[in-house]
């Protein structure tokens, strides 16, 4: 993996970053998938995919009282083994070369993953749910309901 | 501010979080909204509101490249003035009490705000587009094209 994360492709711009220092992160929970390598890890998750388990740390857990009203959920995890430092990427490496904005690349400055996912239940710390495309182990960093379809629910329901 | 800041509602609860030092966020621009004040802030952007301007850092601005393909992009942002610890929330004072998974409150473990926004132009390093509800000189950590109507571009087009 180390050339794979190293190497820049044709075409590519790597550019020295500032420090990562201006905010920091709490991992929240770690996220356990069926997949161990990046090969095996599908590229986008799938509503029908298996069930994940989301473990959640203390002293956060109270923070899912609720959760179990909606049934989609936007799980935000943090890509730990992704470099940060290439603004332009040729994903295909056929020479399209786009800026990682323009991309959904791991591969970002700060990189952040987003999947929606479709809520199994919760038992006690672990949030079971399916859709997920990210590596066994990957750190969690925030849960929230699905801004598609959230609503504040009314008092008393 | 501070009173409200540091003030715990009926039924809230505050928890000592772990430092978060389990990573770190590099700020990318800085986002420019009329509002000034949350009470001025609206709750939840919309595609018919103001122009608002995201101005890119160096050296992040060749990531640009290729974005104006999209019509929607995610914006990642850091809500710097919110506070961490509040697990179980009390959002609109009516004691029906939800934990912070369940509410996209702003007060969470990791303040990290997303809007999906409506991509109205690029000019040199900075992305006009409407749909954002945060306040002027807020931190940018991300952008990506809306996950909804992603599909990677085919060469040549």
């Amino acid at each position: 993996m180390a050339s794979e994360e190293f190497s820049v492709r044709e075409g590519e711009l790597a550019v020295e970053p500032p420090p990562p220092t201006d905010a920091g992160l709490v991992f929240i929970g770690r996220i356990h998938t069926p997949w161990t390598s990046r090969e095996e890890t599908p590229r986008q998750g799938r509503q029908d995919g298996p069930v994940c388990r989301i473990e959640i740390f203390d002293p956060w857990v109270p923070g899912l009282k609720g959760l179990e009203d909606y049934r989609q959920v936007e799980v935000f995890y943090w890509l730990h083994r992704a470099r940060r430092d290439l603004v332009l990427q040729n994903p295909r490496r056929d020479g399209d070369i786009r800026g990682v904005f323009a991309l959904r690349s791991p591969v970002r400055p700060n990189p952040i993953g987003l999947s929606v996912a479709a809520l199994v239940g919760i038992e006690g710390n672990v949030v079971l749910v399916r859709g997920l495309d990210c590596l066994d182990g990957t750190p969690l960093i925030d849960l929230k309901p699905d801004r598609c379809a959230y609503s504040p629910p009314k008092p008393g329901h």
